[in-house]
């Protein structure tokens, strides 16, 4: 009980972005020497940024993702094209960096952070940060994935990374995940938020024959009906990650609020990592101007997720890794918008005639 | 004529990309810890690569765009919202770095390489290459652009610029242009190849008013009729360039051909680069393999030109800036491509289960 009000505190304590400062960046970037809204989404990220820092110019020296890894129990299901194990597997070499995200992560000098909340075995590896809640979830097919309690103690921990984030100096964060089975479990969540059924917000995840991808449906529509039974609240974030969730989701929902919390800006990854951006915009709307998108996943739940949060992805490349790996993209088109932003002329020093903008400025952003 | 037969010679020895070094790169690729086909894009990227350098591991640490200068006749109609002295401004301006394309390049370190091919007013800066074939072209709505003559010594200056890359030792080359009036005559190119109408392939450039975009698109039928009766070929590139196009555009083009001809990867950036690019595949189908797009354009016609190349843009930032603007942000997706392929582990170093794969390796790509 104490840790609820905890955790709620902190929700209710999250600030608004800095509206005045916005709009200065708005019209210090109309002042560069090029067509006014020309750099399009750019330029919102730069006058979003100025929002969040509270300083029109901001660089990205410091990029950390963190990556949130847990089992859960509805993989016993047969939902998913991987055994458990390879959570585990995964987690290690995303220390060594030879995984998708950890590789190209690397290359740019992202740091990245592991932490388990829910790997279901025991394993060697100092380099994972050690924060599990429990050894994976119950299988929501047939049970509640965690307890209340659970839940919250997850999402703090989320939170718990993204204050760590902040006395480390980290200027930006992505979230991430490893967890098998967690496109069926953000289906779940996203499905008892949004009110659409299975049909709607599954996909192959990792990939799947048509076989498994009907079982995986079903599967879903089964954890629903037992959700609707047992609590069918739409507003109860806690709840619902608790009937329907993972670990991994929980505890990413908190790093988005953490971010929010120390003023951070964080970027969503793909399916699994926005679904749980829309649960912590759902416990404090303010949140959403601290979010920022990277791609557009190939799984189909995304765009309904993306849709309800009104976030337009930047690239497009048919990609459904997870792991964090959008937001390494993410980082280097954030990162061209401060350069742009720190580096261009105005017209007053860029020598371009001010005149030529006379008409084109009586368009609206 | 001479010159024309060097043209011609330099286009029909385009070389194919290496279609087996691609299958090798796709079959390695595909023994990487992820999921078959997850990271998209990325994946086809590096198979594209791995044809094109007959290397399945690929770095591109040296990297340069180079902007083709010019000034359009057309401007006297009134079809664009910056007076021509801009061209001229923005090129001196983008040799100090201050400039939207130059100064995200800089950030990253990649090169800049700023050619006069058609600046029509003479100017003191030593940092751009003088290459001009003549000071701008004549006004399209009422008279030809460019003699053929012109038109092929421009593309072969295009040349010149990749061969200079090549001897560089440039890993990559983005195409990138500026020229106030060069989405008008990028229309017309783009009408008179696909045989639309100015409707359907003219955009609002750096921003006009509804009226001069109303202008604008009559400017376009003006040229396009008069284009019809003069000559009317769908086919002849040179031509249709002469009578609709820029220096900028044909110096574009050729860029693309050197690249092919020199089996550098090269990035097209917005509408005026892509209409150049789709003229460099017209004039050898083979340079298409070579060739790899960036961001959605928000003028008209880019979509038209990136449907004709069957190209689909990996960033959606409704960025119409040009100047080689969304080349710097492709670098970056393509330089992501190459670190998960030169640093991911395989399946028999990475310690997954290879069986698992065993139901979705199936599946085709």
């Amino acid at each position: 009980m104490d840790r609820e009000k905890e955790l709620f505190d902190i929700i209710n304590a999250i600030e608004e972005t800095d509206k005045t400062k916005s709009d200065e960046a708005e019209k210090y970037i109309d002042s560069l020497i090029k067509p006014p809204r020309s750099l399009g989404k750019l330029e919102k990220i730069a006058i979003s940024l100025a929002g969040i820092t509270k300083k029109i110019k901001n660089n990205i020296d410091k990029k950390r993702i963190v990556v949130l890894c847990a089992d859960n129990g509805v993989v016993s299901e047969g939902v998913s094209s991987a055994p458990v194990s390879v959570t585990l597997s995964q987690a290690v070499n995303m220390t060594r960096k030879i995984t998708g995200m950890s590789s190209m992560a690397e290359h740019f000098g992202i740091e990245t952070e592991i932490v388990d909340v829910g790997i279901s075995s025991d394993y060697n590896c100092p380099e994972i940060l050690d924060r599990r809640i429990r050894e994976g979830t119950g299988n929501i097919a047939v049970t509640r994935a965690l307890e209340r309690e659970e839940v919250i103690r997850a999402i703090l921990t989320g939170v718990e990374c993204a204050d760590r984030a902040k006395s480390d100096g980290v200027d930006i964060l992505g979230v991430g995940e490893m967890g098998i089975g967690n496109t069926t479990t953000s289906a779940a969540v996203l499905a008892a938020i949004s009110g659409l059924a299975a049909f709607d917000v599954v996909g192959r995840g990792g990939g799947l024959t048509d076989e498994a991808f009907e079982k995986k449906k079903n599967v879903v529509d089964k954890a629903l009906f037992r959700f609707k039974n047992e609590c069918n609240s739409t507003k109860d974030i806690i709840e619902i990650l608790g009937h329907l969730g993972g670990l991994d989701i929980a505890a990413m929902c908190g790093v988005f609020l953490g971010a929010a919390k120390n003023r951070i800006p964080v970027v969503i990854d793909g399916y699994i990592s926005i679904v749980a951006a829309l649960c912590a915009t759902k416990l404090n709307e303010r949140v959403s101007a601290y979010l920022f998108p990277s791609h557009k996943s190939k799984e189909n739940g995304y765009k309904v997720a993306s849709k309800l949060m009104k976030m337009e992805p930047w690239l497009d490349l048919d990609m459904g890794l997870g792991e964090g790996s959008g937001c390494v993209l993410a980082f280097q088109v954030i990162e061209a918008a401060c350069a742009f932003t720190n580096n261009m002329a105005t017209f007053k020093d860029g020598g371009i005639c001010d005149d030529y903008l006379k008409d084109i400025r009586k368009q609206e952003r």
